[in-house]
């Protein structure tokens, strides 16, 4: 059995009109996650931005987030700090405050042979005081590759899980190969959404989900139909979700499209760290209407009011505009 | 229904002593395909070297395997040649021979925009003979991105599906998810041999398989599998199948390891056209004894001369050795 | 002493209403460049479109150029067919023409290993009846890396050059300072537009560069410039080239600029084979237009009718505007 | 007149055995440079391991060298934080330290658009006390494209040059060109030390060049023929060097050569901060060697002991060798 399974939810970080965390609605965002049923939280990964905070607000997004959470659910807490003294720094606070695991990425900004990568995690497994996740992520830092992720999952009981966000549907199926007959309770995560249902089918433990932050009823009664085996439902409300993950995930800087969405749900995000041009800012406008529109659709009427386009009727024929029947119909089963 | 569905094996070229195409060998191997199942044939892809043979080299491949195959299975057959008038000239051809559709790449060598790409597809559509399938293969020409997959979809009756060998997932599920709803009958093939199953299982038509033609049997039953639904089954054969795979794919230049494989069933493919170095020839001989033995205790007895390492003994406990097993069993429900 | 040295002419190639090769009007443009005086001909090379060309039209270009030019200027003949036996074949026709050498990438479409790209170079190297020049331009095919040419360069007396179109100064300089010690005569073109003189300036023996297909005057007076030291004069006409570089190079596919170039030059270059959208050729009305204006202020009086924009004005001060000044002096030290 | 002009050298950080930063020996590392003639200093870049530091480290390693410097050279301080705020808070402090300007990269990890990088160095430009140069590294950070560089430059005084480390000699003419007619004093550093020579010579003001942090003498030699127009010597000088850079780049993680060859004139740079695996660190013992021996040719006796092959000899024929000679000379028209 691995520990680290189901869906954990990429905690987005809302600012204040200063530019400051926003303690209470980053505690809202908790409480309002855990209540739609969310596996588990996962704060200061890609999606939380822990590049653009720093490394004291780091440690502050996750006490916040443990300290709401008050031992509901578990907490994979993003590590990837700026060398091994840091990263073991933060091991110690994250165990403390009751984390699960953490989850570290290979080195970014510079280019580091995968044996130094290896070397790197052996020793960082050896003096960890937490579990650790390998977090593979090669759009933004160094690949780690799937022979290294191997050995590591062989010879190191501390490092329990890889979260991989590569996209790289092979190279997943490759780690499921290569690692689970030899250790069949390394958590193997996929953080792609576009490929949650078949990576749940072909034996992952569960996935880091962003969409999961805007949309948890969908994704968790996603998570649900594909490990009972229901394909054809699975693979329909997959199919729908694309729609709003394009929507969410290209046309704006990463993850401004995710931030939109939760703020379609009613949380205040404030303004994005990485600014963003007049036009552009003009540009995300019109994709928020577009989400809006989508989550409308979906049956979320809070963000109704956004909607810029005229919602399809209900006798359209167009076959890929009926997400809102089946995620009605999603919703309806929830509400039973 | 899409009339492109099932496996299409891509042939490779068997090449005489003098270098030249060994067309009793090719026709022998045709003859092979079809008794072992697979249900098309797909000469002149990236597979089939095409690109290292000449102009009536290609048209000659085409012509022995429709000869040979005399209507009993559809033949898909490549047609990237280097000018628009060119592949319209085999289009006309490889229609007479009674092809049901050729294949054609985005543009090679140069980079060419998105609007250059769809405007050529165009033009060829409207002029072509014979069916359309286009090919997406972004590692060696420009890639044909989804929204241009669409509109040609939509707009252009004579292109009839799309091969997408990408290897990116995300992407296949994607252009199912733009297409079908508007094309039910556009045919989606994957080009990638290790998501063969998750592919079909998300709405796939089929595959083009390379490994189809070294171990037709396994992958016809995992095709069989998939597509009835037997998940436990399906998911089994399709990760061991990785670790043939993985030894054909890689260690070697693409496709000498799927030519050792095939020869490893006992057809005669010469010597390869892009030459190896004597060290590289010394690697493929490993390469080739690490085949051998996988499809040695897959059950294939004809490669088990070339098995270079002690095959695992039978009450070996290693969860990922058992290929035997269960390719085993997929044998002996074939003799059924 | 090289024997490849000064400015080789990629030859464009022109087409006919009906697609085909315009024999005539190649032939006046092999007059025409050889009368301007570029030191030779580089036919069917990338910008020579020999990828879109068949094997006999190939051959035809060679025959044409070759006939034409009456042993005037050594023809470097691109020769980058689709597997040995047929670079062979060509190199045999080639080298009864009067070619001074041929050129050959490394392969292209496939990914190839650098030890087999040796290997195949040696192999060539030992039959081939004609000099050999590495051709590496690792944007549309395999790269050809500097210990493998140094490697070459040494072994083999019929390799005798490189032609490095891979835009990368630093490899550049490394191949020099790699070869030219132990291989004094090999010869080092550039072939990237943008830095013909500093690479002059440390060591390359010339260039094969498109523009001299256009300006030929201006060309062959920065060699001039480069290679007797006139530093500040080389170093301002290098810069002012930029802009009809950039014109010609990007907003649409290569090398459609350059036949736009040459085309305001007075040469009927007729259709490209590669398809542009109807979007596509009014944005190269634009870019013709934005071409003949620079051809225009550079004193090319037969591009003048085609330049949309109003030319500046004498007394303008803007700095970047003035390659009128630099290039009519040019011009005029030209009719000297 | 541009106010950063000459060679910058990018300061190494040592660290003592317990891994923090070794303040008395960068102290003498700042004197010896100094003495050795260096135009600037350049902390916190790439090469000062910036990505490894804590903020509060990198504060540090500025107040350090300012502290040392005592005004001897300008001071071109590395500000590349996480956020703008962040930015903004060491831009005070640096400005304090008497810094003569930053150097900000575009952003790290995520991919970010264009547009929004332009407008988040207008904003920076708006509210910074300190001058800026834009630092182009696409290697490990977003492109700041050339576009945007040019109009950064002609709307914000306050961005007073550009740092270009992209290896793309092309790129950095066209900055060039772009820039320096509209703004003379907007001051173009090249970051790549194999082109340093045609980079001064085509209009550079100087560069950020890492080797003069080994040897200061043989980079202000080849800096002062290039811009006296000494053009065989400093071509000389320039070929040579590759031996020496090149062994410093590749056959470990960067920077590790780099600090392997500053130890060898002497420092104890102990321990770095990128963990490499046991294997790793005898490899770099061998290019520690072979870094010896190239720098014991040039004359740097200090590097003898660790010199692990046998020195060339006098009457050596090998072209390639004689370094010795060449850096000899250099070393002896500086005694003078």
């Amino acid at each position: 059995m691995t520990r680290l399974t189901g869906i954990f939810t990429p905690n987005l970080v809302p600012f204040d009109a200063n530019g400051h965390i926003n303690e209470s609605e980053l505690r809202r965002m908790v409480d309002w996650l855990i209540e739609k049923g969310v596996s588990g939280l996962y704060p200061n990964g890609s999606t939380g931005e822990f590049m653009r905070l720093s490394f004291e607000e780091r440690k502050r997004v996750i006490q916040i987030v443990a300290e709401e959470n008050r031992g509901r659910v578990p907490i994979l807490a993003g590590a990837a700090e700026a060398n091994l003294d840091m990263i073991l720094d933060v091991c110690r606070t994250y165990a403390d405050l009751g984390c699960i695991a953490v989850s570290v990425t290979g080195p970014y900004y510079y280019k580091v042979s995968q044996e130094s990568i290896e070397h790197f995690f052996r020793e960082l497994a050896k003096r960890s005081p937490i579990d650790i996740v390998l977090y593979n992520i090669p759009q933004f830092s160094n690949e780690i590759s799937v022979p290294v992720v191997t050995r590591l999952a062989v010879d190191c009981p501390r490092i329990v899980g890889i979260k991989d966000s590569s996209r790289d549907f092979p190279r997943f199926l490759n780690t499921l190969h290569a690692v689970k007959p030899q250790r069949p309770d390394f958590s193997c995560l996929i953080g792609c959404e576009e490929i949650l249902f078949p990576s749940l089918l072909l034996g992952a433990d569960g996935g880091t989900i962003a969409s999961s932050g805007v949309v948890p009823e969908v994704i968790m009664k996603l998570h649900r139909e594909s490990i009972t085996g229901n394909i054809a439902q699975a693979r329909r409300i997959q199919l729908k979700l694309l729609d709003l993950i394009n929507a969410m995930l290209y046309g704006t800087n990463f993850p401004e499209g995710f931030r939109a969405g939760m703020s379609l749900r009613g949380f205040n995000l404030g303004t994005t760290r990485q600014l963003l041009s007049p036009r552009e800012q003009t540009d995300l406008e019109e994709i928020r209407g577009k989400i809006a529109c989508i989550l409308t659709e979906c049956g979320y009427s809070e963000a109704a009011g956004t909607c810029r386009v005229v919602p399809k009727t209900k006798n359209s024929t167009s076959a890929e505009l009926n997400v809102e029947q089946i995620v009605l119909g999603v919703l309806k089963s929830l509400n039973k």
